[in-house]
């Protein structure tokens, strides 16, 4: 079978992560999934909110958000309507419980990063992509505090890496990292983020038509296993160009 | 081991569902696991949102909320703070979404179903326990439906049940059905929600403190299939039985 | 003249205060007034806002509000609306006016005691309901405080007890605590508040239909006098009980 | 006893009842009790709410502010605040049931008129000035759509008249007419809503400080009726002189 | 060419500014721009917000709102809406910029002063009405801080004075002061802001229907200048009386 | 003198307009001003708002927003706070007013273009980019429309070309396009919005610091139409590449 844009199902999209790609942010990346593109920053602070003061830890949160037009027919801002709704909700803790998996709060000392996921674009896995490229945003602004001895020397805030694809059943076939289209049939949908070593932090699978069962879930964990993994690596490749 | 509350790992708590429960619900449970209890009632309305209207099809949905004193300490009202917090909006998808999976539209014809989970008293597990509550709400709403001849004759609008349990990873042990203070020790978190034929609607697995490898996930899988497996008995029971 | 549920006119309905429903709240009262069930938490913290700091004195109050399908048909959230509506805010107002006129501040300290008046099911007399039953929710967390040494040994916070009733005139006639089938067909409605000692905290009455004259006045708040006195005995009664 | 402003107990402050105030509202009234001036307008909008369309019946209500600086020391507005609080609620739907107690909405037709009544200036006594010019202000825009003939002819939408006065007990003594520094001390304050016939529409009496007794009540009545009565006569003054 | 209401082009409207019109204020002044009437108030209090502590400066800043029914056929309260239009501010934003223009943060010290301009009766040119209304009331606020010793003997908060008005281009001839009737037609509408020196504080100009060119610019500011400056020497005249 | 940036007085920063940036949007820019960077979307749908409904014309609107990160410290999102800043609501106005002066509703008919303006990197002067992205959207969407046949073959729905910029005085000498750090030194800030033929749209001056006289008001002026009239030719030369 082949898939609508003529990949295997095993295939990612093509994904670029450009990094430095605001002057202003301790760390910023546009990250693309194929027609996707989210702009990732990272903010650094000094202080951490009130309920976490004197803790001598720090905090990591995360916002998710998508322009009105990112997507096929005009969204209203929820600005205007003045209340964010639940898939924003959502998605904004899922990308922030995600990267603070990697986060060594202690290392970090009393500094906050908030990790803004604006999505420029959409054609599905908006929050698979805005977790890889927030990952990167967030290991460039911890660089950046390093930097800046906002971080004491020889502490390493991050104790590993992390990346999120989505992977779903379409027509009965398991397939690697839905667009839109390909979303939008799905039976059964899952988002999955992995640790660089292989590992999971979040598993969320969703039967959207029929229920699936154990041997199903199963093929989807492998191939998002797969689809992690080679994430990890794009990811590693781009910390170590120059920015 | 041990735990907390005497129970083995793979024991459910004292799980009751008293149906009936409100003199004005088309379907009211009041659902208990263990010190967890919420008020489910299913409120049927002829026709159906705008954006479904002449279809032919009927909509399901629901909202969770919790009374301010549900928990240990007082938390805000939502309705003083002016807005629903994203835990909120998350876990009434969650329901809505799990219920809707054994609905047929047709079946239903152009009624709507609002399933309000009010969580009374809260002790780990509140989503679950409204899933589970909510279904047998539903299906004395759906009957009642059928009663007042809303629904045709010979149509079933349940194509199934479905039922829901928290596991967890508590000092690396795989535990069923967590209370509060298991919750909050979990290394692991994963809400499961199944069909009563055994297959999964959701899952939902969330590493709090350490990421779980694939080991780790199946045990935890193996013990909410076996845990859904017992609440579709008791949901059973308690539909055989007079409301 | 027989009453829709067989009462005289100045026959209040059964009523049934449970203490001790909820294990998290310091007090918790589920009152019934008939159909009508009002759960009641007291929430005791220590400390007072910010405007009433270092005054030695402490603060009462309430929020009252209702479950969606407490009615028989149902209500939109008022979280979901994101605004509280006129008739909550006014029920609240009433209810934390009536409890503090029984509160010494100085006796109380610097301690604060939210009383949380949710309805579960609602036929009429709800806010009377709420009062009486937040009464002996109070009278409870003032005890747990003073065990906790919260409250100064031998200071007295409660300067006595206070309950409520509806009354109101029904085809000419004056009749005690109504059902919500009388008050939707009641021409004038009241509800009275009074101490134990039989004296007003609150007098509310209004014409629904035909204004009302002062012999019609005078009327109800005999009824109403005479029906607090009962309420009166059944809080005494049901504060003397182990919880 | 004197009174703060050389008053005798059963006296009223200097009233006044400005017609023809603003030159767009179909009527308007700029009342004085004393130094509390509150600005009335009426509204007529042919057709009225969506529930209440094809009844033939009409629809009167009521919308209460107060300007930031109308008091000693400035409030915030509540259109910054973004929420109503309780205190305007409450009152807005005293003045619009208080007024609906003399109008006749078949007579009326489907028309609906909006009485808005905003405080210029506070001292004491805001919502009982409201009620007795938002009264004239509505006489003015019957007979304005009398004019108009969006009223049939030979009916009359007024039933009668409706005026209303606060009293209460200071220093033990019932004084009519409170201002804001007499409110202040007040133990029991009450408002009273009577018709022009000397009827009640509203009472609502709150004990501040001590609870009142019946006697207590009972004078505070006596002396409201008797200042409606004076207030009924001012407003028949007014409404006979020319505009 | 003749006006709607008979003055020549250049001719302001009957302008009236009356002082001292509110009890509690500081600063009171009830302004009419023909039958365009607006209440300034001015507030003082002690300290400054937050941001601003400690700098031995103080602040200024305005609010800007309409009564639902200051206009032709009545608006929806912004208070109700929940939200603040952007009319709305964009207005208060504009008055205070204006008045701050004349402010000397050092002189003043650190106070604030807040005017609050509610339009009770709008008829054109309420913006510019307020923001010369508002200048008087802020001069009076100034001289009772003075007179409270608030502010440092010798020290002058205000630097000068500032009026505004409007003026705009109707059937292709510039007026100054618009009414109501003639904004509503004006091709170019343009608010200009000045001090009592003759110059420039704001130039808003707005094509309303055609863009305008430089020669009718220049004609509208010719306009402006000579209009503000009658307002400058009314303003004096008002604070030469006796309030 | 010499400018921060190296520029001329009278100088234009590197202006770049790269249509075509989303593949969803009926027209789309990314506009830059030196390191200001905006993403313009048009979007294009049938029908009109229902006060215009029936009239044969259309409508264009427009919102602008900012990124979270977009400056150089992060601020807080205003859907997240729940209402929409002043200065968000100002900017959105003067945008639509700005590009409806160009367009011929009767020839647009019944149809709505939208244009949103996301600033995504700020660095002063986001509004005029916005105004000047914005229009080259409008184009295209508007071409889009005409392929599309919802406008009526051989109409114009745009009259002619806007473009804006902002002008100001630093240290005494007037400068074309300020950067951030020039605008926050200015004494006094313009933005001037001009049409293809040199006419004014919108003239907004305000003195940040010390008034402005009227030379100082014509330099600008010159200024800011010599700035215009250069992008209006950037426009058109963006207009005539190939998207």
């Amino acid at each position: 079978m082949s898939r609508i844009d003529g990949r295997t199902p095993d295939q990612l999209r093509p994904i670029t992560i450009q990094r430095g790609w605001s002057k202003h942010a301790e760390g910023s990346v546009l990250v693309s999934f194929g027609d996707t593109r989210v702009l990732c920053t990272a903010s650094v602070t000094e202080g951490v909110p009130r309920w976490r003061k004197g803790s001598g830890e720090g905090w990591v949160t995360s916002e998710y958000a998508m322009l009105p037009r990112a997507t096929n027919t005009r969204g209203d801002r929820e600005s205007v309507k003045g209340r964010i709704g639940g898939r924003t909700h959502e998605i904004s803790r899922l990308i922030g419980r995600s990267l603070r998996a990697v986060v060594d709060y202690k290392a970090l000392g009393e500094n906050t990063i908030v990790l803004d996921c604006d999505v420029l674009q959409a054609d599905g896995g908006t929050r698979t992509a805005a977790i890889t490229g927030a990952y990167v945003a967030l290991a460039d602004a911890v660089a950046w505090a390093q930097g800046k001895k906002l971080v004491k020397a020889g502490r390493k805030p991050l104790t590993g890496t992390v990346a999120a694809v989505s992977v779903g059943i379409v027509d009965g076939v398991p397939l690697l990292d839905l667009c839109y289209e390909e979303d939008v049939r799905a039976e059964t949908d899952m988002n999955v983020v992995c640790t660089g070593d292989g590992r999971f932090v979040e598993v969320q699978g969703t039967a959207e038509a029929e229920p699936f069962d154990r041997k199903e879930l199963n093929a989807l964990l492998d191939l998002a296993v797969a689809g992690c993994d080679q994430l990890a690596e794009i990811q590693r490749a781009a910390l170590e160009a120059t920015a």
